[in-house]
């Protein structure tokens, strides 16, 4: 039994009724979150998008109504019109608890069956039945406040951008596929057989190209695809917040970020950053926290020790020093008393990041304690002790090895501990940081050749110009991530803006001239006409929303996720095609070994 | 020779400046738009995105500066500081027209080939050039206008749907490829070897199931994908509003879609528009201008003259109504002296209609000229003429055939005609109508089959529910487009929300209940958990830009489109990819013929 609207309106959202309404006539529409019949009359908790009403039928209000109601199962969708009252029993857990409809007339709109998913705040199913009824899912009051917190976002980042100058430009999804990147998406095309368009990882060259046309201030919610093995915060495809400048250098593009941020998190979610956000260089990031997203939250900061120990005969410092690494240790406070077997754990953990082993010093009441003490006399151990400033109570954890595992392993092991510690288990704060001076390359030991760190748009810094092809592994770059609580929120970086330079840039990365110009001609012709200096940067909208929201699961904040196979179980997505499909886009399947 | 900003900041844009900032020193940054030697100074027009700026160097206001200036080349980078002043000879044509920079410094940001597109004002190139040196085609001001539009009206359309309670939310765009629509792109999957996404068509589907998920009011500015041939105006990627709202009717849907058109004509072009917004069933809009999206702003509305002319002798007539066909006129006002060579012209015309030929009766001053006048007595001709209202000097121009003919062709010529005589050739009024009772299914003569004639999942009126199964071709929809000056500026429906019905509907359009169930398993599930009655509209966004730009190109609306084999002349996409990258995918490249 479905009944239609047949012109009835509804006056009223269920979660915005309160005392001033009462007396009035009022229609609501929503769904069946309970219904009780508790002597004689029948209480429905309606829901809608903005919260939970009260309606009450009785055969004194009005007979059939209350019959109908009487009917009604969880998640019937409704349509109930009545006089809205003081209510008889006030409930202080509900915004709309102190009124609730005298039901005098009640539309089923549609039957439910009962929903394999329990429709309320809070978790209860597994993921994969989640996603296969996700539009169920979505119907619960927490998802859908996370959605509420997306859109409205979305509307203060344009609002501000817009406020500043900037215009939205879309550009196009069907591109050409281009290498140094993930793996693209690729669609095949019917009009050149055997040719292919690729999904935009970024629209990175699209937003250059805007620059030379002197769209000056340019920005976009912009979908961007990686065909990526997903990680646990990974999607195939996602949302950037995608911004580009011309006429400007690092701290313009910098300053009105941090003013979107600023005013991003009041909006949103009521919280003051304080600006201008700290900044940091990558190397102290590198060397203080062992990562260029450094959670700075907390402090525990990675200290070299490889002067102190540099004459002890402990072999394994010894060895390392001698094969120009380094010893470096962390100092966790009040943890002197953890026990052995806890401690042989954060020995397993180091080793995933290719440490050799964990050394420790444990400060106690009665003495230090240390299965490395017999190697070092009282002052050097003091030494350490002073080096690290560890206090009587405090625990010293100590890696030796080549640079980069040491401040691996150890920022990895700072970050494990404080969650073993539940050091920030109430910790509300937004912490932000900028990191600025990257490396321009990384070196790939797989390919055995440099690599873009960023992307090979990204400007030298203008002091380690002259040593781009000489010696690239020094050349910083004019690029800066922000990082927020140890995630990277967005980052950017200033442009290079000359044909030549580009060149060079890509010579160094392996490319031929011919290749380089297969790939990226015509955004080296472009340079040839009057390019502007330009910059930007792109946040990770779907991470923003998750610290907005306060989830750590990206799936929570996309309407219609894929899963860890990039399958969508409710859709069914991917799926088969008729050859004839397939023919025509002028490509088979390939046989199945 | 390119020099750095090297902390250099702009203070005004060029198109701001005006008497109110004399004496100011100001840096302005742009493009070289003319440079001029006269009498010992150097004259420079400088461009950005807001407008033109006259600066003025000379060796007694800076030697250097001057010396710079005179070298500089159209499309040079410049970034300029000076005082402004006074100009000395004004231009009145120019906003800026009053005032001039003394240029005290000069910084030449970078160097411009001779551009092989002229950048200025109006077309002048090729369409392959222009495609192919896109970025110097978007540097001309009139189509920087034009993205300057399409961001203020995006802008516009959000606040006014997020003031309604409207929630931006985002759809996937790899999506399950689904029949009964046009050709879908697709995207091999790489974790299910020959399976396939598709990009989405529309977000139909999600949109709907967000209106099962409770979200009451969705919309998106949506990319939308079809790999069809493309037509003047089509790109195989174009955007849409995408709108969806819960427990409304046609009457809310419309009216809150009005209400966003009034709003985005007023903000954008300052125009006025008149609601509520005319409407006319889709079979008067048939009869009276043989098109579902007819063209108001004139009459010439088509005439059944059948009855006036069912006795007359004329072969031509006689057989067309002896086979249930009909005879139909327009008349065209003070146009009785068009010439023989014209008419033969629309003979063609409506030919090209599937109509055999065209008849014509001429008012003239000194009588009635027409070909079939021998088969007339002279009170059957002032029948006919009477009938459309003809009088002296009117042109009478009539098709006899079956009536899908008579309409379309006359049709086709009442607009061709209007064209021809310049009609609506200094018409400016945007004339919207919404076209009504749509019918609910096409008949495909190719297929043998009813097809959908908006989507399956559009509701039927209720008066002809009855007849859904019994006779097809009666059922009217609850479908509704929007029609401006001709041109379909949108359309939408009121959904189907039983699961029984759309499982009716896909079986009336030839789906067996398996296939039903394999292509839309999920929306008839999720239709089972208390569906909210919906529906929703969507505007073919770039359309909308075209009108509010005063253009009639869409590629003039899109940053970077593609040429009509979908292919982009600048980035050259599609291209090749390597064998590696199809191998992940398991997909070959099939044999070409």
């Amino acid at each position: 039994m479905a009944e239609a609207l047949n012109g009835l309106k509804r006056t009223n959202m269920c979660g915005d009724l309160r005392e001033s309404h009462i007396s009035n006539t009022i229609t609501v529409m929503g769904w069946v979150q309970r219904k009780r019949n508790l002597g004689g009359l029948v209480f429905i908790d309606l829901r809608d998008r903005t919260g939970i009403l009260q309606l009450v039928f009785g055969e004194e209000i009005n007979k059939e109504a209350f019959e109908k109601a009487d009917k009604v199962k969880p998640e019937y969708c409704l349509a109930v019109t009545g006089e809205l009252v003081k209510r008889q029993s006030p409930n202080e857990n509900l915004p709309t608890g102190l009124v609730e409809v005298k039901g005098e007339n009640i539309k089923i709109l549609s039957e439910s069956e009962t929903p394999p998913i329990y429709i309320k705040e809070g978790l209860d199913a597994a993921e994969n039945i989640r996603l296969k009824y996700r539009y169920l899912d979505l119907r619960r009051p927490d998802m859908q406040k996370i959605f509420m917190i997306r859109s409205k976002t979305t509307k203060v980042v344009r609002d501000f951008l817009d406020e500043n100058g900037f215009l939205e430009i879309e550009t196009p999804m069907l591109t050409k596929s281009t290498p140094e990147g993930a793996r693209d998406y690729l669609v095949p095309s019917r009009n050149y057989p055997g040719m292919f368009y690729a999904l935009p990882q970024s629209p990175q060259l699209f937003k250059q190209l805007l620059m030379v046309s002197g769209y000056d201030k340019y920005f976009q919610l912009a979908r961007c695809f990686r065909d990526e093995d997903l990680r646990a915060n990974r999607q195939p495809e996602f949302t950037q917040i995608d911004i580009e400048m011309s006429f400007v250098e690092e701290d313009d593009v910098m300053a009105i970020n941090e003013a979107l941020i600023k005013k991003v998190f009041k909006e949103v979610v009521n919280e003051d950053v304080k600006l201008p956000i700290r900044r940091m260089k990558y190397k102290e990031a590198m060397s203080k926290y062992g990562s260029d997203k450094p959670d700075i939250r907390f402090g525990m900061e990675i200290n070299d020790i490889t002067s102190v120990v540099k004459d002890s005969e402990f072999v394994v410092f010894k060895s390392a020093i001698e094969n120009g690494g380094s010893v470096r240790a962390i100092k966790v406070e009040n943890a002197a008393d953890m026990g052995r077997k806890k401690l042989d754990k954060f020995g397993e953990f180091v080793k995933t990041y290719r440490a050799k082993g964990l050394a420790w010093i444990a400060c106690k009441e009665d003495g230090i304690k240390s299965p490395m003490a017999k190697f070092f006399n009282e002052q050097q151990m003091q030494e350490i002790l002073d080096k690290v400033e560890a206090k009587t109570g405090d625990l010293v954890l100590i890696v030796a090895d080549k640079d980069s595992i040491t401040l691996q392993s150890l920022g990895a092991l700072r970050l494990h501990v404080a969650k073993e510690l539940e050091i920030l288990k109430d910790n509300k704060e937004f912490n932000f940081v900028w990191i600025t001076e990257f490396p321009l390359f990384d070196y790939s030991e797989e390919e055995n050749r440099y690599i873009a760190a960023h992307h090979p748009f990204t400007m030298p810094m203008d002091e380690d110009l002259q040593y781009l092809e000489s010696d690239p592994g020094r050349v910083r770059a004019k690029a800066y991530d922000i990082v927020l609580n140890g995630e990277e929120l967005g980052g950017g970086s200033i442009r290079i803006h000359s044909s030549e330079l580009q060149e060079t840039m890509l010579k160094v990365l392996g490319f031929t001239q011919e290749k380089a110009w297969e790939r990226f001609g015509f955004l080296l012709e472009a340079f040839k006409f009057g390019p502007p200096p330009h910059g930007g940067l792109a946040f990770g909208l779907d991470r923003m929303i998750m610290f907005l929201a306060g989830t750590d699961n990206i799936k929570d904040v996309i309407a219609f996720p894929k899963n860890q196979n990039a399958y969508c179980p409710m859709s069914e997505a991917p799926n088969m095609v008729d050859d004839k499909q397939l023919k025509e886009l002028g490509i088979t399947k390939a046989e199945v070994k």
